[in-house]
């Protein structure tokens, strides 16, 4: 590992930590070295606020550094336009940097590439470091697929038996996977803006769908820091930081609700605070409100969106618009086969991460209950797959596209 | 690794040679050194012909080589009975090697530590590798099953795709998995007595269930044998050697049917040779030869097993005692989704292993369609789990029981 790899790492990591607190931004990371130390670092803060190059170089003011001749290494291309702050390449250029290291460009078409070369236009130095392309890349999938597609990432987790169930005949599904893997949902969690579940999870589980570490022991949080050595396939530098790092900073996500069932009650877990979002047809929710009185009630500040849609596809994408709308860049899909169902014939999932209990059922629940498949040629093939075994439990993930799709 | 180790792998690795030539014996390896060169090496011959000790001393022998002093590492504990051939114990301290290295001692109740007692008795050096325990018992695995239940040791292998599918609704399957997948199978194929599919799979795939080596090129091959350094979870030599090593000496298994398909064409694959075995409720048999002239006209030399049971559970106790009868050892089971359902049910797999392609085909056939389950916590909990990548398919292997099973 060459210094400049120790600091772009160093800048990839600061990165991930960032992610799922700066959306619709990437999260990116920035560190400054002069006389072979780093003098300032930084990451991506909440939208509205410092990208993470000027955080890095407030930081080093901060510290009572002199930039000039510094070098920098950030994550992904400087920005060069006015958004809610003035552009990174400004803010590099002026403190006097003299070399700036990138792995990737920016996928943002009002970007892409016009950073790098107002850099050298104002005659910084810019080094493209190939060899981080990948882990970068990992880092701004969702950003990617919501700039240039205008839609949420969206990631299906589910834990299935190795016979691939995710609950017994008769819905049971507790427990299927093990602690590691239960940990593993949560800090993923801390990674997206929202969790997205369906009406029969909603009835059956009342889940919480918030990040719960403390739920964990620290012998679990060091053992799933320890199974990232065990990666095969792909390389996942993403993958590898979520088992590997502790999660500080994180919001708890948006809970998406999609469709409203009848028998819904207010009190349960879903409704206990705002930061939720219901997404249902306009006349599923007539019907939700005539027979429950309670819902009824509390129907003028409920947060819903309800749209007019042919089918299960249709709204999907009718979702996909509305999260998009709140400014939602990544989701995590935790629905039951209809939902998980819905999304796949949609087209909509992303990745798929798989948690396989070796445990076999003998029969159950689907992961997803999609339309019937005619040929096994005609079957998604996932790309840059990465295994990794969690104590017992294997998960498997791979992605719809490969890291460096390109999309316009 | 020691000296010692060395050696022990090396008989190891004979050992697994014999694997699937040797039944109902063990199949066992030895090296016999002397001066720090191996002067003699051997495995199990087929059953009735010589043991490993014997043909390693014979190999000694016939290289001219004095074996007095000498020390020998065998994979399992001599046997101190006369069964075909007589007692190793004798052919070990008549020859006088001076010491024995063994990791483990015979489960066949009429060995079980009275070999390692007749050579410490007659002041032969007795050296337990508890090191070696775990590789020399997942040698054993199917020798054990047979030798302390009666019963031969079925390994039920699929190709799924990541969210349970073995076929797509349509029932078409090919291909699930990739080039590397399918030469494990044909390898594995090598290694056990009895391959057995169910009606459905003969009608619809209508297949050879040969060993097929010359369908791959040596790059496939030469890959496969690469994989097995990505192997994560218990280190499985008997995986290990699965993948790395070349197959030689090895004959087809026996084709097993269960079940008489009524539409069953005596010109299929299945009956291409004598070399297969139809198990199959009476009343079944007999409604097939009444509606299927051309079954009728070979029923003489037809080679069937009829029995009468009540249930597909039943059905899977009478195969596997018929198949022990024949004196199979070891079998695999590659039925559809119903077969596997029944031995499932019937408790009767233990081992799976399911190769995991990375595609996603939102419904389809089950691996397993065995009795509604109640409850996830009475899934059965696979042990000794390793996983290995073979390309992009996962192969994932895990057993009922652990590999220091005892049962009596």
């Amino acid at each position: 590992m060459t210094v400049n790899d120790l600091y772009m790492k160093r800048a990839c990591v600061i990165a991930f930590t960032r992610i799922g607190c700066t959306s619709p931004n990437p999260a990116v990371g920035a560190v400054i070295v002069k006389n072979g130390s780093i003098i300032g670092e930084g990451g991506t803060g909440a939208y509205g606020c410092d990208h993470a190059e000027v955080t890095a170089i407030k930081d080093a003011m901060q510290r009572g550094h002199d930039l000039s001749g510094a070098e920098i290494y950030v994550s992904l291309e400087p920005c060069s336009h006015f958004g809610k702050t003035p552009p990174c390449t400004d803010a590099i250029i002026n403190c006097g940097i003299s070399k700036v290291h990138v792995p990737l460009m920016d996928p943002n078409p009002v970007v892409s590439g016009s950073g790098i070369r107002k850099l050298i236009e104002a005659g910084v130095e810019v080094n493209i470091m190939h060899n981080y392309f990948q882990p970068a890349s990992d880092l701004i999938r969702s950003f990617k697929k919501y700039i240039l597609r205008g839609q949420p990432f969206v990631i299906n987790k589910c834990a299935v038996t190795l016979d691939g169930k995710i609950a017994a005949s008769s819905g049971d599904s507790r427990w299927i996977s093990n602690e590691y893997s239960r940990l593993f949902v949560h800090k993923l969690r801390s990674k997206v803006d929202a969790v997205i579940v369906g009406s029969n999870t909603l009835v059956k589980d009342n889940p919480m769908l918030n990040i719960r570490m403390n739920d964990f022991g620290d012998d679990i949080k060091n053992s799933l820091s320890d199974c990232c050595g065990c990666m095969t396939g792909r390389d996942n530098f993403y993958l590898a930081e979520l088992m590997k790092s502790e999660i500080k900073d994180y919001k708890d996500p948006l809970r998406v609700l999609v469709g409203i069932p009848a028998e819904i009650t207010i009190d349960c877990n879903f409704f206990r605070d705002d930061n939720y979002l219901i997404i249902a047809g306009e006349k599923e929710y007539e019907r939700a409100l005539k027979t429950n009185k309670e819902l009824k009630a509390i129907s003028e500040r409920l947060k819903i969106v309800t749209g007019s849609f042919d089918s299960h596809e249709d709204s999907v994408r009718f979702t996909l618009n509305a999260l998009k709308e709140k400014g939602v860049m990544s989701a995590l899909l935790e629905g039951g086969g209809a939902l998980n169902g819905s999304f796949f014939n949609a087209g909509a999932i992303d990745q798929f991460m798989y948690v396989i209990a070796p445990k076999v059922l003998g029969s159950g629940i689907a992961p997803i209950n999609g339309a019937p498949s005619e040929r096994m040629s005609d079957s998604l093939l996932l790309r840059d797959v990465s295994t990794v075994l969690l104590g017992d439990n294997l998960l498997f993930s791979g992605y719809k596209e490969e890291y460096n799709f390109e999309m316009m």
